[in-house]
C-alpha cells in the first residue's frame, strides 16, 4: 500500500486535504476516480496553523513578564533525561495577593507559540482586573520556546526525541508549574481557574477532570473531547463546514460541490495542471490536483472556523461573515466563467483579501516542523470523513490502516487511537463529567465545525453547555470590541457570572473550614 | 556525607530501621551518640515483604485462570520501548454476564507476586458470588512475573529500566487492561469496582479519582493517602506501632524503649557484638548494633501491622493478639535476666513462633530485588521519623538531604518527593474527596501504624471512613474466619451495603438513561 501521488508531507494535518490520485490516464467516471485512488484525509488542524509569534501592534496593552520553569521532560517514568525550560507569561498587576485568595487564571496553552495565545485570548485580559486576578500563560512543550533537548531542531529530529510531546505530560507540566508558582507566592490557598480554546479547551476540560486539586474551574472553548474513536460520527466535521455555506447560499454550496470532479477533469487534461495553475494563480505549477484540492478545502475548513460575525485577522486579514462573502463572489460570477474561475474568486476572499498577494503558495508548513502532526499521529487521533451526500465535499472514508502508515512512514511511530478515552473517559464522558466533573463550562458556537465533536448539552448544575448559533470556533476567548453581537456579549456575561459562582462557592467553603 | 556503617542496602525499605553508627570507641553518653551518629531511618515497608509466589493450600479453593497482557512500557510517551506482559488473574464463574450488568470486581495489584495478593484478599473472593461478579486480579508491573525487559534481572539492573516502575503507570495498565477486557466481553456498560489494600489500596483511591470512568467505586483498604511531604507529622507511624505495645503493657513498652541503649552499650563493649550474636542466636557475627536494631525495629513494626485477634500466617505464623504475646515474654522475663535476653525472648514470638529456628538470618532482603525500594527512593516518599518522647523507639529526624544520597548512591536517581501530592492531591485531599471524589470507602483498624496517614474521617456521603478501633493492617480485605469478631463481621457488612449501593445507583441510572 503506497500513497502514489502524495508530494508533501503525507502525516495527518488538522486541516483535512483530500488527496485525489490521478493514476491513471482513461479515467472511467470522476465519481468512480473519487473512490478508487487513494485518498488519505488529514485530519483537520486547529487555527493554530498560523501560530508564529506575531505580536500585532494593537495588542500592546496586554503586559507580562516572560519567565522559565524548568520541567521533567517525563514526568510519568524516572528515565534520566534532560529537563527543558518551560516559558510561562505572567502578569500580577490586578492581582490581589493571597491574602485575599486573589485567583490565578491559568491558560492552558496549547499548540503554538504562547505569545500568540496571549495576545488572542483578550477575554482573560480583559476579565482579569475585575476579578483582581493573576494571570498565567504558560507554553505547551515542544511549541514556541518550550522546546526539549536545547532547540527544536534536535526536539523535532525523530520520534525518540518526539516521544513526550503528549497532551498528559502537558498538563502534568501546568499541574507542576502552578504547584511551585503558588508555594512561591504562599499562595496555596488561591483559587485557580483554567480556560483554553480549541486543543486548548480540550486541555483545560481534561485538567479540570484529572486535576481537580489544582483547579477549581474550567472554561473549555471549543473544545472536541468527544472527535475520538467512533463517539461521534466521522464526517462531522465536514458537515458543519457545508452546512455553513449552505446556510449564507444553496447555490453557492453546490458550486463548491461540483467543483471537485470539474477539478478532476481539468487535471487530465493535457496542460490540464499547468492551466490550473494559471487559473488559481500559484506561485509554482502543480504537481497533481489534490494539491489544489488541499488548498481549497484547507481554505473552506478555517472560514467556517473563523466566519466571525466582524472583521478579524486572527488567521487571515479577512472580512465580517467571511463564508458569505466568498459565496457573494462565487454566486456572483459572470456568466460564461468557468465553475474553477468562480471558485478562484470566492477562495480568494480568503487567501488574498487585502489583495496584495502575487502569487498563491500551496505548502502552508513549509519549515515541515509541526507538532500538531506529531500529536494526530500519536494520540490525537481524530476520525474524519466526508460524505457527498451530506457535506460539498467528496465521499472519503477515513481508513485506520492508511492512516498508521503515513504516520509510520512519516515518524517511525504507532498511533494509539483508542489511548485519550481510556485516560480520559471517552462514549461515558457525559456520565463521567455528570457524577464526577463539576465547574465546567463547555463554551461553542455552532457555525464552528469542532462544535460537533464538543459538549453541546448542559450535563449537571455545574457542568455547562453555552452555544451560541452564530458563533465560530472559540470567538468567547477573543478580546471584546465594539462590534460584537449582542449573543457574544451575553454569552462572555454567563461566563464570568459562572466563574464567578465558582470563585465566591470556593471562598466559602474555605472560610467554613477556617471556622471550624 | 557517608554512610559509614552501613553494611546493608542504603536504601529505604518500607520498614524503616535505625543505622546506629558505631564511629567512636570513646562515646560522651548514649543519648547524644543517637542524635551525632549517621542516622538513615528507612521508609516502613508494607506486608508485601514476604510477598514471593507462596501458595498456601488452605486456599486451593481460590480457583482462576492466569493470562497475559501486553502493555505498554511508557503509557505516557510515545518512546519506541517494548511491551511486556502483565500477568492477570481472573474468575468468571460467578458473573452473570453483560446483558444482566454483571459487576467486575478489579484488585489493584500492588508490590508483589499477585498469587500471592489473591489468596490473601479472601474478602473479594467470598462476595464475588453473592455479587454475580466476576474477579480480576492484575498483577503490578514490576513485580511477580509482570517483567518488562523480558527478566526481573534486566528490569531490575539500572535506572534506566527501572524508570517505569511507577504508580501512574501502573493505575495506566489497570486502565488499559480493563478497558480490552470488557471491549472483548462486550461487557463495555458493566460497572467496575476496585480493590486495594495498603499501597493498593492508595491505588485503587487514586484509580477512583483520575479513573472515574473505568470505575464506579473502590475500597481502599489501610491506605496512607496522606504520608507524603508533611500532611501527618513524620512521627506517626512510630508513634501508633509504640502506643499498640503501650496499650498492651506499660512495663512492656518501656522495656523495649529502654532497650536501644542497652542495645548501644552492649556493642561498645569489648567482644560486644560477638555476645549480641549470641544473645539474639544469630546465624552470623554482628558488624554493628545497627543491623541488630533493623532487625529488632522490623519486628516491632511488622506485629503493630498483623496484630490481628485471631492466628494468622500473613507473614510469620503468628498467635492471635501477637502484640499481647510478645509482652507477656518481655513482662514474664524471670528476675536476673538482662534486658536484651527479655526483648529476644519477645522477638521470638515474631521471628520463631513455631520454634523451628535454629539460628536468625538479618538480612530480608537477600536477593536485593525490591521494587518498593525503588519506588520510595523515587515518587512514593514518605517521610519517617521517631521520637524518643512520643514512642519507645529513639529520637530519628527525618533528612531528605541524607535520604537523597543514599537513593542517588543506591539507584543513581533523584527522587521527587512532591509529586505523588502534585499528581494526586495532597494537603487540600480533603477537599478534592468531598467536591470531586465519590464512592470510595477507606477503611482503617487503627492498630495499624499506617492508619495515621489514612483517611480516618466520613468526606461526604459517598467518601466514607470504616474505622474499627482493633483492626491492624487491611484485615477487612482478608478471608472470613469463624474467629472473626463482631466488630470485624460488622465492617465487611458495612462494606458490603456501601459496594451494593454504588451498584444499585449505576444500575438505576443505566435504566434511567436506556429509557431516555
Amino acid at each position: 500500500m503506497g500513497f502514489p501521488n502524495l508530494s508533501t508531507t503525507l502525516i495527518p494535518h488538522l486541516l483535512l486535504i483530500i488527496i485525489v490520485g490521478v493514476a491513471t490516464a482513461s479515467p472511467p467516471s470522476v465519481a468512480s476516480r473519487f473512490s478508487k485512488f487513494s485518498l488519505s484525509k488529514r485530519a483537520p488542524r486547529f487555527l493554530t496553523k498560523f501560530s508564529h509569534p506575531i505580536k500585532p501592534h494593537q495588542h500592546q496593552e496586554y503586559r507580562y513578564e516572560t519567565r522559565y520553569f524548568y520541567q521533567q521532560l517525563d514526568h510519568f517514568s524516572f528515565s534520566d533525561l534532560p529537563s527543558f525550560p518551560q516559558r510561562y507569561l505572567i502578569n500580577t498587576e490586578h492581582w490581589v495577593g493571597p491574602d485575599r485568595l486573589g485567583p490565578i487564571f491559568l491558560y492552558c496553552g496549547n499548540e503554538g507559540d504562547i505569545e500568540w495565545f496571549a495576545v488572542n485570548t483578550g477575554f482573560i485580559w480583559d476579565i482579569a482586573p475585575r476579578f483582581g486576578a493573576m494571570v498565567v500563560f504558560p507554553e505547551h512543550r515542544y511549541y514556541g520556546e518550550s522546546m526539549p533537548f536545547g532547540s527544536g531542531d534536535v526536539a523535532y529530529k525523530n520520534a525518540t526525541t518526539l516521544a513526550y510531546l503528549t497532551a498528559e505530560q502537558a498538563l502534568a507540566d501546568f499541574a507542576v508549574l502552578i504547584t511551585d508558582l503558588k508555594r512561591n507566592l504562599s499562595a496555596e490557598g488561591c483559587p485557580v481557574v483554567l480556560f483554553g480554546g480549541s486543543y486548548g479547551g480540550m486541555l483545560a476540560a481534561w485538567m479540570r477532570l484529572k486535576y481537580p486539586h489544582i483547579a477549581i474551574g474550567a472554561l473549555a472553548s471549543s473544545a472536541p473531547i468527544l472527535q475520538f474513536e467512533d463517539i461521534v460520527p466521522p464526517e462531522t466535521f465536514y458537515n458543519i463546514v457545508s452546512n455553513d455555506f449552505k446556510r449564507e447560499s444553496s447555490s453557492c454550496f453546490n458550486t463548491v460541490k461540483e467543483s471537485w470532479d470539474a477539478l478532476v477533469s481539468e487535471g487530465l487534461k493535457k496542460n490540464g495542471l499547468l492551466q490550473l495553475t494559471k487559473t488559481f494563480r500559484l506561485c509554482r505549477e502543480l504537481n497533481s490536483t489534490e494539491e489544489l484540492a488541499n488548498w481549497l478545502e484547507s481554505a473552506y475548513s478555517y472560514l467556517a472556523m473563523v466566519d466571525y460575525p466582524y472583521p478579524s485577522a486572527f488567521m487571515m486579514p479577512l472580512p465580517g461573515h467571511p463564508i458569505r462573502e466568498v459565496c457573494k463572489k462565487i454566486d456572483g460570477c459572470p456568466d460564461g466563467t468557468s465553475i474553477l474561475e468562480c471558485i478562484f474568486e470566492g477562495v480568494s476572499v480568503y487567501y488574498n483579501y487585502t489583495g496584495d498577494v502575487d502569487c498563491f503558495e500551496l505548502d502552508d508548513d513549509p519549515h515541515g516542523l509541526d507538532g500538531w502532526n506529531w500529536q494526530a499521529c500519536t494520540e490525537m487521533v481524530m476520525p474524519m470523513a466526508s460524505s457527498k451526500d451530506t457535506s460539498m465535499f467528496p465521499t472519503y472514508d477515513f481508513n485506520y490502516t492508511s492512516f498508521k502508515e503515513e504516520c509510520w512512514k512519516q515518524y517511525r511511530v504507532v498511533p494509539r487511537p483508542q489511548w485519550i478515552t481510556t485516560e480520559f473517559g471517552g462514549h461515558d464522558i457525559k456520565a463521567v463529567l455528570e457524577n464526577f466533573g463539576s465547574n465546567i463550562i463547555f463554551s461553542n458556537g455552532l457555525l464552528d465545525p469542532w462544535s460537533g465533536g464538543s459538549v453541546l448539552q448542559n450535563i449537571s448544575e455545574t457542568v455547562v453547555a453555552l452555544v451560541t448559533e452564530e458563533g465560530a470556533h472559540h470567538i468567547d476567548l477573543r478580546p471584546s470590541t465594539p462590534e460584537d453581537p449582542d449573543w457574544l456579549v451575553e454569552q462572555r456575561t454567563a461566563e464570568i457570572k459562572l466563574i464567578e459562582g465558582w470563585i465566591n462557592s470556593y471562598n466559602q467553603k474555605k472560610k467554613t473550614s477556617f471556622n471550624m
